[in-house]
């Protein structure tokens, strides 16, 4: 079973407009809503994937009884702790290009964060994985991951998160951490830079050209054929394919080479967690997986 | 007694951002959520002015429920009827310049239709004025203001649409119309335009120009002095000053007099929706109202 912490979930809205226009009044078209934030695309990737998965998360107000709502009728095991904050909406304009408005995260109180640290404890129990994925919110300690993968001792921890908690978090030597290149480029480059601040294996993810990873020692690149489509949420697709493929065992190429396809194919789909299976199929033998000696 | 028909809120979310740049992401640095619409403008700028008041309106899902709290908390007097969809959003992007997104409005049913207009024929029993105000909602019928006017019979009706349900409104003889400059253009043109559609009166405002007016075959012209601010929601006060002098009683020199300070006021604070009462009072000697012969 793999655990999935995601603590500041979101009700992701969007707007499809005909032309984005500053300064002006614009009629909305269609208005869609969904349950999004990082951890929740990889417990839908995981769902899919028919992974057994079960989402911890803060939840609060009535955006958060949204969200638990959505992802208990998806079928997805989820355990909320309940805070007294909202939690935060984003807005997209679709006009197609997509013009994004991220509201501040409620603030978790010391209380909340100690209970939220009670329910972690118990679901790890019997993890195979835990992936800990996406920002934290307000008055979350900033070595809130740090904690949590402290916690998780010996159990393998994916970490998957940008900001204030992604040193602390490598600092306590994570079993894995996935940043994107852009990410890896403030640690100082590349997947040694990664190993450097901490993490036991590291994986940097660089959009179309692919991805390079250090992994107990070995040293892979991996490259994978263009997909055209919606890059939105392949990053978490990639990271519930290793997920995936680390609780299950296997060796690392067998595991990149899964994690990749299902990346990929997640472009396939128009929307952030989920991926094509037959996309998946067709693209996993054209993965180039070289181990660099 | 006046009665604010407010067949279309919405709840208005604002947020502020450093600044728009189209395709890109932003964080939003605070959010700020109202009870919107023409109508409870009308009915706050109302209360404001301690002229007793009742609205009606359609409310629906989340959004309705925080409407309803929020009007109730205000000390204002509602009388809401039920409908299944969701009551609309607005979102304003403030960076400061205002860019401006309207959800599609809830779709109303027949059934709820024909419930509001019972609850509306026992509210305006006492009326002494009826506010018209704003857009018609999705199923509710295009002529849904003439349907009003109709049942008000000689009580006193102000309208003030834009939109598909202002021609059916205006031919139904409302006792007052209110457009502004750029909806009597598109019905023709002036005072006079307003009155050949229907309206037994008409006022056209024209910001910073002034108001023409058309009054029990009278013909006015209003100058107001410049105030600086946010002319968003000057026009509902305006209407609100309408109504209650109306209500009030009196020549219709202190009518306009009176609604064009509390127009002119509402510039002078940063939200539709209110007035700066000492503004009002220091205008209202300024204003030149001038009877045309």
């Amino acid at each position: 079973m793999i655990v999935i912490v995601c603590l500041n979930p979101a009700l992701d809205v969007t707007y499809h407009v005909e032309s984005l226009v500053p300064g002006s009044s614009h009629r909305v078209q269609t208005t869609h809503e969904r349950a999004g934030g990082k951890g929740l695309n990889v417990a839908r990737v995981l769902h899919q994937l028919d992974s057994p998965a079960l989402v911890l998360g803060l939840l609060g107000g009535h955006h958060g009884a949204v969200i638990a709502d959505e992802i208990a009728a998806a079928g997805i095991d989820a355990h909320w702790t309940s805070v007294a904050d909202s939690t935060r909406r984003t807005v997209t304009i679709a006009d197609p290009d997509a013009t994004v408005f991220l509201e501040p995260g409620p603030s978790c109180t010391v209380a909340e964060w100690t209970s939220f640290l009670a329910s972690y404890e118990t679901a790890i129990d019997s993890a195979d994985a835990i992936v800990l994925s996406g920002s934290l919110p307000d008055g979350v300690p900033t070595d809130a991951y740090a904690q949590l993968i402290t916690l998780a001792g010996e159990r393998r921890t994916i970490l998957d998160t940008d900001g204030p908690g992604l040193r602390p978090g490598l600092a306590a030597r994570p079993y894995l951490a996935k940043p994107n290149a852009v990410e890896a480029g403030e640690l100082g480059g590349d997947v040694a830079a990664v190993l450097r601040a901490g993490a036991r294996n590291a994986l940097v993810s660089n959009g179309a050209a692919g991805l390079s990873a250090s992994l107990d020692g070995r040293r892979f690149q991996v490259t994978v054929p263009h997909v055209a489509g919606n890059p939105t949420g392949a990053g978490d697709a990639l990271t519930a394919g290793l997920a995936a493929g680390i609780a299950g065992g296997g060796d690392w190429v067998d595991v990149l080479r899964f994690a990749a396809a299902t990346a990929a194919a997640s472009v396939a789909v128009p929307y952030a967690g989920g991926f094509d299976p037959a996309v998946a199929d067709e693209i996993r033998p054209l993965i180039k997986v070289e181990e660099l000696t």
